[in-house]
């Protein structure tokens, strides 16, 4: 049990916090031979990066990504990948007001019920900074999957009352990066962009969700009983900071059907297997069914608002705080990215185990 | 990786099929000296069993319970835990006309994509009597949390449209075993009960959502990145056969709040200290903060109906099916002490790896 | 981490102990659709079965296999394997004058110590008697290996003073099942049996050796750092009963060569890489290296002696004791399929984590 | 599976290569609060480091620590410690001569079977350089055996023929730093110098033997079955470069003797528990006893040679090499400190595991 490592045959574990010299990770189990695509990565991570727009964070971490192993003339040598990213225009100062005081809904009561002590330099390994090693390592996982057509894409489906109602096959990818809020339909992200703005404004914070559609997986991937793929795509979003709620397929909704309205109909076109509804989200019985694998994950709003709040600090008294740093609005499209990245590390490994078999 | 195994320091290892000889497991990591308490399991056997009422299969299974190892003069003895249950009262029969089909939304098609061999007999090992090892396992792992008093309490909170809407603090948990949904309150249960009956007199099915509280849980269980206390919680539900969501706290419904609304402020009384609300579920920040925790899980109608259905077989040609055997209307009622059951696993657990720490 | 479990993507995990209803075990992670050959799994089985010859206790388990789960029509289906031998013929009444003594050089007293509570009834867990779940796990990964033209032989090749002193090249393993003592050497062979035969009649007990060979391991088996392929066949060894030490190659004896003489100079015949010796024993920097894998594993003299011993018991008086059961002079004969089974376990799981990455 | 991990509750992973810029780990699961002596650490390191003797590789390699995260104030936090060391002074010329070529008795061959792609720049992963991560890592481990009273100290026992022979008792342990071999007496260890510088002069290399203590270890710590105290530590010791044998207490010698003679009779002194010999090494059963663990380390002699050697290129060609760089005559004087170190990191990680169970 390595409580900062994910995956099995392909697994990462990640160090560092906020504050620090660093953060980073360590991808162990990638093969050899596989030439890394470092401006993808890098891509990925400007994706995830705060100060990327008006509706983000104004802190402005470059992140620039530096491998440190693993890696030889530009390809994967089959020995651990390690990187990091230096941690740079940290204000701790920032935080020197609620050092004492226990933010609500923060981590910051509960760590230093765990720990005994707390590194109050903005939430230390709690920070929502520890994904910059998720979306590197996922990032890396993806190459794996590139070869075989699938493909990861994660947008953001609602943020407060405003929904995307779309079917899936209305949806068009190349407009999520077309917008600020990253959802591919540029009108609701219009929409999205101006609540979050309003919010921003009354120093306020709101959630939403974001939707994963993962194409091309083949069937049988996943395992029957304890690590069925749904279950391991669940836990990988519920890891992520911020994250309250997964579902697959009709999900939470599907509890309204009947199993005759629920039931995805096999059929075969030219020779392959379809199914006429996807209810299923592409997993049937813990395993992948080769149809397109679809799921929602929900984020909180962001706890730390601009705004004066009551609370208590460690000596257990009433304070009142206003942690006045500078915070994201809205966390959902800046999480897209991590969701990919979280994603690629279990279909990665997935991959690998249902190679392992394959003799 | 094993991949039939759920846990770490505390690790469940099942076997069995649908038909065979008997299912099973094997608890390892559990202390020595612990007074087992069988009435206790083999009572909560008895509630996932089959034919317990007129809302469910009239399979008629005794599940009884039988320790192979690790339990001596009634204690454990601090070395792996075996235990069976003897399958009987396999009607392979029943199967017989389905041998070749792909039943929809069933594991059929993607368990012979995977192995490429299949046991027709009743879906082998994705078959819900898998989750006979799962409710032993865990009840097991209950003797580690009674002493700490924390109490898990699962019932049913939905059956299609019917919902039960009750805050925490109104609900009577004693009532949940006075009607044969799992429904902490008689009426919403009456009208469930009516509806299941309905839905199984079309042959259909339904399905519904449990809602799980665990009180008394100590603040600090859970790890910050990639163990939170509540993906461990989604993952073990997630693992559930016919689980398609998992929300913790305000879940989905929560992405609709604002910051302001939705964080849960700090109080002090009695020196201890308290949350006004708990949009939180009992963890923040992936760690226990001492309220309670509670979440949904979201199970999708059974697949197998009493009804034609059309589908494909294995030589990919078109047929119907009509499976006819004894299957449940719904799932929820029976699946009520798994949810119980693996939430067990997930604490006793994360109790564990706490005590490992403390020295 | 499951204490009672090894390997990884194949991973065994046992149960049981000396008395109790059975022992067994649940393999996990082996592939589907391969034949088992359960003569070949009792044959082994029978190899370890106390009472088969005169220089081996008296106790007379049958020993017989009965697979639970994971075949289906003689075939594994890739679901868990699960197995168990009944236990049967115990004389618990044999262990009664020692209930409360802790034997010399048993685990008597380390288990009391661990877990505070302990089956008196002839070792419990620490009983050679767990290592049927070995012998049949190893037996059946080993069905893995025969495709690949693998070939595990572990034989007899030192009892107390009396030494094997050949080379690979020179030993006739059809030699090695002719004689009680499973070495393949007729004449070395007659020396130990009769030396076993004196030591029984003293009422005392001896140590040796059994070296094992692997041969046609592929080259690029074994991990660089943590997971040489050396270092996991010295765990798996280690962890067998009564063993005290392991070497591969040259081992402890290579300390005395200059690296000019213990070096294994390469050469190609055929187009193929063979080394001149072997002093590696197939393995360099911790990965097979397509040489003859060989290594020695070295077995203390069995504790049991029936002799009058002074010991101390639970009350820490001095006490005498003579267990008086029936035990092996020499527990090297029967160990020999453990030696195999735990090889085929190290070796199957190396070989399916190769095929994971070889994509 | 994490193949470049060690270790469970405490488990340590690293990263890096010979060349390349830095190596490094992370260690994960160490308790919050604890004081880090860094001075202890680098002293360590320094141990290990080349070029700190006439005896040893004139590179000149400085390893200072840097650590990454994890400590906040000169205390652990509780989240991951990562670290990590730049490599300097890598004269990767030193191997353009023998890119092409496989050194005999190196990695270089089953690397390139393994990953199919080569490193050629001093051995990459397969390079002793990686042990520096785990005289870090276990250093750390140490840190949390300190206030048990636990006393780790390994020492050169042979090079080539030259054998200390003394009883444990014997040995003036403060001795250990006062020569270049780390042997803990001035006489042998003037011998074992000179015998090193002989063989260096003639560009040859030597073996020898590193035994280990450890005392205090409380009894009732390792697993019965396949976790055994004893086999970890081989596990341990095998995973050290150039290690090809492990043994503890009797080891090897133990077979020649009788049960009884080799039994450790109990007894009692002051109401505690002892035993007249220690045969056992301190563990029985696969648990430690209480008594002292002892136990040894067989590492071959280096395969680099500053000789002419004949082998074969990457295109199956002879050719001959002398790889000419600097490289250590023995490498036994510095691996002492990796002996340590491993050992820490198996014992803090079993004592971790059995406070988890201490409830």
């Amino acid at each position: 049990m390595s409580v900062n490592s994910f995956g099995n045959i392909l697994r990462l574990t990640t160090f560092g916090e906020s504050h620090g010299f660093a953060i980073g990770g360590i991808l162990d189990g990638f093969p050899s031979g596989i030439l890394l695509d470092t401006d993808f990565i890098q891509n990925q991570l400007n994706k995830r990066r705060p100060g990327q727009s008006k509706i983000t964070t104004s802190r402005n971490e470059p992140d620039k990504l530096r491998i440190l192993s693993g890696v030889f003339e530009g390809k994967s040598t089959g020995t651990p990948i390690a990187f990091m990213v230096e941690n740079s225009n940290q204000r701790s100062s920032d935080y020197h007001t609620i050092a004492d005081s226990f933010r609500p809904s923060h981590a910051d009561y509960t760590y230093s019920q765990k720990y005994g002590i707390r590194d109050y330099r903005g939430g230390g390994r709690s920070s929502a900074r520890t994904t910059v090693s998720q979306v590197i390592g996922g990032s890396i996982a993806q190459h794996l999957l590139w070869p075989l057509n699938i493909r990861i894409t994660a947008f953001t489906s609602a943020v407060g009352n405003i929904k995307l109602n779309k079917l899936p096959e209305e949806l068009d990818f190349s407009l999520i990066e077309q917008n600020l809020v990253r959802c591919p339909d540029m009108e609701i992200a219009e929409e999205m962009t101006s609540f979050i703005e309003k919010i921003k404004d009354e120093g306020d914070t709101v959630g939403g969700i974001i939707t994963c559609m993962i194409e091309n997986v083949p069937a049988g991937w996943g395992e029957p009983v304890f690590e069925k793929l749904h279950a391991r795509l669940g836990f990988a979003m519920l890891n992520i900071n911020a994250v309250k709620g997964f579902e697959i397929g009709s999900g939470f909704d599907g509890i309204k059907l009947k199993g005759s309205q629920h039931n995805d109909l096999f059929f075969v076109e030219n020779g392959k297997v379809f199914t006429k509804t996807n209810f299923s989200g592409g997993v049937q019985g813990g395993i992948s069914n080769g149809q397109s694998i679809y799921f929602n994950v929900a984020f909180k709003p962001v706890a730390t608002l601009l705004q004066n709040q009551k609370t208590i600090n460690a000596a257990l008294q009433e304070v009142s705080i206003n942690p006045g740093g500078r915070h994201d609005p809205c966390v959902v499209p800046r999480a897209v990215p991590i969701v990919e990245a979280m994603s690629a590390l279990v279909l990665a490994d997935f991959f690998l185990l249902h190679n392992a078999r394959k003799y």
